[in-house]
């Protein structure tokens, strides 16, 4: 096994890591792919790939096969290009045309995702018309986001551009006893009709398991390639990508009647044994994982024992109750934030969150050791 | 009016953007400085200046006459004596004492912050300890965080140390209503006096306005540096150092009945216009300013006008309410995410969270301009 540490600034990082496994990275895309073929499966790497680096992501579905990826804008597109230098790879940026960059647009061949009568002007007006850059269109179907309205794309099929993809994103295809993502597709269906020998895509992570009508030509994972977020009716045993680790500074014995943390806001009702933890919302841990003695907020492990964060989540730190564990607990152990005996959706849901908001979140002091079997 | 444009990754920024005043900076550190004279001011100045930048407020600070820096770590302290590369700026690394890494201490002359006997004896057998490299010595009166409890001070004053400051932190110094500072402050004076001619410092910001008693020799502001953190009973007019904006990206007609964002879990109960602005949680704006018809969220500004939340933030995209300011309201424009409308503060409260959090958790896409008046 191959571990590589990654120091985006050697000189700043605290001890708190993050380990992300590759191989998992790589079997995930593989089984997606698999299940969805011949769809073509693309990957959604936007926000430095869900905070977890763009670089080692990418290069990670390469080698998988991938050779389709949505970012979130121009800039991030030109990162990925410089990582990715060969035209047969797609780079799409979803957050539309970014004015003032059509020569950026051409010269790192970033295909601007299109969704709205201002940008589609623009674009016509440019030198990247001229060029035949193709585009992707965005139809809104319902998610009142981006995308063209339906009544808008009526007259573009008509239009001579090099569309690449037509696409629509669902709102909320986790939620299988809601209809709308079947309205929505079936609004894309009818008017993707238009455009004849056009690909068409519609399903991210979660739209991929409501089944084969909404792969179409292309599908869009992206937390589920990082092995996030519970897909209950999943065909697919995904595997984890990402384990969060920080240090023990400091084990302390509280007195009955003593408070803990900022705010004073936990009493310690009799006496125990807390940590401190070299991790805080500076790093990207919430502080909505704080807790009162009448409300529980998150927990970590040690050695496989859930020890509860008492009191505040502060700026640098956290403590934990390591009372039924303190004989095993000592300065300098390594706490398991997240990763085999909890995973990040359910750390995320006791901060009222989503993976999503956890991973992106995770400030660049946290270090990134990447590992591959 | 001197601006600079600071960032860090060339080709990764989106437009989103946080406007730093290094003259309300200077302004607060030469209010409070003025304040508490005789008692020398410090800053603290750790997780990267509260996400601010290190570098460019370390050096303001300086040019203002601060001469003594906290920073979170032994990393962040070799980050700031190589700005700072002279021997009469004070580094104190808040976070203990990082074992193996005693050389770094010497070397690059950080003050590590000792809170535990077993930090103590790692010192005493080093070669810190033979190179007379001073230390802090934090004492737990409290807090139950770092620190050494009461008892175990008493037999370190008799120790041959090169004590350069005897330090505490108090857990509510913002609570007027409680009476633990008082308790604190009490403690700290007592267990202090067996340490002669040795500096003493409790205050952080909030401190500082509770009176001269808390000032001792050495006062260690951090937030209110910063212009947030409301004091009410302030005796100082902080200045606002920071401000945010973003751009909009989209304009949108929303239909009555169709349902907004991630969730579906904003209905338009009539019809309204939204602007999409390119910021999401991906850049720090927490999720939890998400609104639901139930539940308000943050709002925004655009020319005065509060423009509310409307649906889940996303990783990369908000949407807002823009019926009320819809025309002149434009595709491009820049919308005030906190600055001279809505403090950082209130949006930190709408977002149940405190202006820390929101400072800390800034992404690095986020790009920081520096301005001087």
């Amino acid at each position: 096994m191959q571990t590589r540490l990654n120091i985006d600034e050697p000189n700043s990082p605290t001890s708190a890591y993050i380990e992300i496994d590759l191989s998992a990275l790589a079997n995930n895309y593989q089984q997606i792919s698999k299940l969805v073929a011949p769809s073509i499966c693309a990957a959604t790497i936007k926000a430095n790939a869900y905070g977890l680096g763009l670089e080692e992501i990418a290069r990670t579905l390469v080698n998988s096969g991938c050779r389709e990826f949505f970012v979130s804008d121009i800039f991030e597109g030109i990162k990925l290009r410089k990582i990715l230098n060969h035209n047969h790879y797609e780079i799409y940026a979803l957050n539309g045309l970014k004015q003032k960059k059509e020569q950026d647009y051409t010269k790192y061949n970033i295909i601007p995702v299109i969704g709205s009568m201002s940008e589609l002007a623009y674009y016509k007006k440019s030198s990247m018309y001229d060029n035949s850059l193709p585009v992707a269109i965005h139809i809104d179907t319902g998610f009142s986001r981006l995308g063209f309205d339906i009544e808008e794309v009526a007259s573009i099929y008509k239009e001579n551009i090099n569309i690449k993809l037509l696409m629509s994103h669902l709102a909320n295809a986790d939620d299988l006893t809601s209809k709308l993502s079947e309205q929505q597709l079936e609004k894309f269906l009818n008017i993707s009709n238009n455009f004849k020998g056009i690909r068409k895509s519609i399903a991210n992570s979660s739209a991929i398991h409501r089944g084969q009508a909404y792969h179409l030509d292309l599908v869009r994972p992206g937390i589920s390639l990082y092995g996030c977020s519970n897909h209950n009716q999943s065909q697919i045993k995904y595997e984890q990508v990402v384990k969060m680790f920080a240090p023990i500074i400091q084990k302390k014995e509280v007195k009955k009647g003593s408070t803990i943390g900022y705010g004073a806001s936990y009493l310690a009702t009799k006496a125990m044994t807390i940590a401190l933890i070299e991790i805080g919302y500076a790093d990207g841990i919430p502080r909505s994982l704080s807790s009162t003695n009448q409300h529980a907020g998150g927990h970590f492990y040690i050695n496989g024992v859930a020890v509860p964060i008492v009191g505040r989540v502060s700026m640098d730190l956290v403590a934990v109750n390591i009372s039924e564990c303190k004989a095993d607990t000592n300065v300098g152990d390594y706490v398991e934030i997240f990763g085999t005996n909890q995973n990040i959706d359910t750390l995320a849901k006791n901060a009222d969150t989503i993976s999503y908001e956890l991973l992106t979140r995770l400030n660049h002091r946290v270090q990134k050791i990447y590992k591959y079997d």
